[in-house]
């Protein structure tokens, strides 16, 4: 007789780049999203959650085909129909609801979106398929002042999330002032051109001295390779070196070194004159240079937008995985962008927008000591007898009533160690007991767990017994005895 | 010579059975969902926010072919390796995380989550293929003391989210009742007891006369339709019917009729059991029969379910789509269940949750009038001057810090005539105005665009020159009076 094959288990497991959050994780990051809603939200921006499914044919950029349908996206085919796929951000949803939806929309159209995107990538150390995105973005307005006013938006968020003035710098440039150096420069060839933005974009790790090298012959790398350069003589490389390095002293001092950088461009004029009308709404916000700045080593991103281009820097330093200390480094980016509807529509709309990384922004506010409100579980009340659990349901009903995070134990009761060992496993503050001879008695017993846990690692035998973390009080009165309690464990 | 053949632009369109939310209807979900995070939160549950994707291997239900990848999930091929798809709940992912990180977790495991599902069904009306769900459950505790703090929490949610008591009733009943009731009638035959199971399931629906037809012979449909009946003799169906309507004064009247209709069976004996102990925990957390009541007229779930079946109706009344008076209804339901995590580990755990429908309870707060908060859009301060936006920048700035929401225009400001109808479409309650005369007095006029639409609509011209809706104010008043018109509309 054949055997009955069995269907073998199936393996509970997070799949392969994905993971899972539990408790503070996503409370934390629901917070701080909130609190960033709320600011987007005074600014004048309207929430936009559009679906996390858009048409392949709608995202454009990831077209899969049918041989590797997943190429950078996750897609599917619809039954004999359509290819559709998770969103990889959230600006080509915005293009794509902003062209279905212009007719109703305000114009310009202020809009803010938070929420998950996919990507299907190799999954590395930290790097997840699926990962917050937090954006905000104006379509259809082409004055800087929009610019500028996502600048000074980004500046408050930063500041209302809880990273106090000075811990962090907006810093901004200007793709047009690059465009006119690079017109100075007479570099026709459209090659030489792209290996200039190339090395432009490595200025954040080898400096000054660096691009001037990659600009020129060529640099021999920290891992010992020989990187070759663009070719340019010195002179030929200066406005490059001039406009990545024209920071002044003020606003007034890096503008005036940017236009003797562009020479006689106009379109490099232009750019200058952009960060100039932004750098006076800047002021007139009562954004000083200690929050907002003019900055033209910002790089970030200059290959990608078309007019102003900002970052938002965290300026206090941490140590990194090797003990050293760094610069926390940036936590969010923007800048103006094209034809972001023009695939859809044919005319062109004028945008421009800032994305927040929500994981670094999280990580940076831990480092900062301002994320600790929800590490604390609830009170524990255990149960002493099976038999009275309405006893204990209206304890806790009392404290929950009294604004009390609190909890019944609801695991088999039998063994007491059981419930003081799954209260500290809910990192709880305190626990409640009442047997039977307390219940007759009219009295409760209220056990402070983090002091108890203090005492036992580090007390002396005189000190435990001078600070008991056992506490026998009146029925009545454990509400009060318990905020007490809580409040002595907060300071 | 041959053309060039131009690529066709996409289609700019929302993917067949998705829709995108706006404004309000986000930040309305959002808000709701923060109260009731709040209350899970203070009742000791914990966030969980699993990843969207999981394995079909641990989705389990939906296993998809290679024919019909898509059946009821949407679920796509890894490269080479496994079939993954979106979660279809939110519970299969809880299933998985629990068996995955048990020896992590506390036991018992107190968990809430909310998010988006997806179902790749057929579109309807009002029906879509990605929804919110909002579900808490505790995993580990074979206690009812575990399902009735789930009513209670039900129960409190519903009025912190602002359902005020009276408007909503959570009712409760138990499945093992029903098979006590099974038992005692003596159906061995599995079809006709299921036949007897589908029959209750119509109870909403039909009514006790309904049921004691289709119980028995069967019964004439409202479309004139014959529907034939279980085939029982009165006899026979009396102790389902004496159960659907055991229903008395209070809740020791119902469960004294539910005894007398489960007649010997030990099962039922336990589900009645089960039942008083939930009314004596209610009663002890202060939950009166207003609230939380037993109801053994309950039948949604009692199929799926295995111990406590629970279920929160709004009982305030609404004019159906064909102006007919009838209940909002229901709203949360939820139970206990088994073999949550068996799947994976072979190990039976105990568990028990409930769901929102995170549509129908913000359709209930809106018909309560209780979702106005993000109605109004921001003050929009006009450009008079192109040249002056820093002075519109400040002006904007000043309102921001004084806490009003509001914003410069910053389309192209030379027609004043799209700038007021702008403002019109963003729903803003005052728009303000400095032109340069206004500015060279020191002057600035404050426009109350709600007064003004209300005047334009009703106003004879002796009231509309009594009440002015435009005024012209010092500029360093500005703050002062934009505040008194707003505390003006919202009265």
């Amino acid at each position: 007789m054949a055997k009955v094959k069995k269907t073998p288990r199936p393996k509970a497991e997070t799949p392969k780049g994905f993971r899972d959050y539990f408790g503070a994780e996503v409370t934390e990051r629901a917070e701080m999203l909130q609190k960033i809603a709320g600011v987007y939200h005074h600014y004048g921006f309207e929430a936009l959650e559009s679906s996390a499914v858009e048409t392949v044919e709608a995202l454009g950029k990831f077209l899969p085909d049918v041989d590797r349908p997943n190429e950078g996206v996750f897609a599917w085919q619809e039954d004999d129909s359509d290819w559709v796929a998770l969103r990889y951000d959230l600006t080509a949803p915005l293009a794509r609801v902003y062209a279905q939806f212009r007719n109703d929309l305000p114009t310009p159209y202020r809009r803010f979106a938070m929420g998950p995107v996919w990507r299907n990538e190799k999954p590395g150390p930290g790097r997840y398929r699926q990962f917050y995105q937090c954006d905000a973005d104006t379509v259809g307005a082409a004055s800087v002042a929009a610019d500028a006013e996502i600048c000074a938006m980004l500046s408050d968020t930063l500041e209302t999330v809880g990273i106090p003035r000075g811990d962090y710098l907006v810093r901004v440039n200007n793709r047009k002032v690059l465009n006119g150096v690079l017109e100075t420069m007479g570099l026709s060839d459209d090659a030489q051109r792209d290996a200039v933005l190339r090395t432009i974009d490595k200025f954040d790790k080898v400096g000054e001295a660096g691009v001037r090298e990659l600009l020129g012959k060529g640099r021999l790398d920290a891992s010992g390779a020989y990187i070759d350069g663009v070719g340019l003589s010195d002179d030929q490389a200066a406005p490059v070196v001039a406009f990545l390095t024209s920071k002044g002293v003020n606003a007034a001092k890096t503008l005036s070194n940017l236009r003797d950088a562009i020479g006689s461009s106009v379109v490099g004029a232009d750019g200058v004159n952009e960060l100039e009308t932004m750098a006076e709404l800047f002021a007139a916000g009562g954004y000083d240079a200690t929050r907002i700045d003019i900055d033209p080593s910002v790089v970030r991103g200059l290959g990608y937008y078309t007019g102003p281009v900002f970052e938002a820097e965290l300026t206090f330093e941490i140590f990194d995985e090797k003990g050293r200390k760094r610069q926390f480094g940036s936590v969010s980016g923007g800048g103006r962008y094209d034809d972001l509807v023009k695939r859809f529509t044919g005319q062109e709309v004028p945008a421009t927008g800032v994305s927040i990384g929500v994981d670094r922004l999280l990580a940076a506010l831990r480092e900062k000591g301002r994320l600790n409100s929800q590490a604390t579980g609830p009170v524990v009340v255990t149960v002493m007898d099976r038999d009275r659990m309405s006893d204990y349901q209206a304890i806790v009903a009392e404290l929950r009533n009294a604004g009390i995070r609190s909890e019944v134990y609801l695991g088999n009761p039998k063994n007491f160690g059981n419930q003081l060992k799954y209260a500290d496993k809910r990192n709880s503050p305190i626990a409640i007991i009442e047997g039977g001879d307390e219940k007759a008695q009219g009295i409760i017993q209220i056990k402070d767990l983090i002091l108890g846990a203090q005492i036992a690692e580090n007390a002396t035998l005189e000190e435990w017994k001078e600070r008991p973390s056992q506490f026998t009080v009146p029925r009545a009165d454990l509400v009060a005895k318990v905020r007490e309690i809580l409040d002595s464990q907060s300071t």
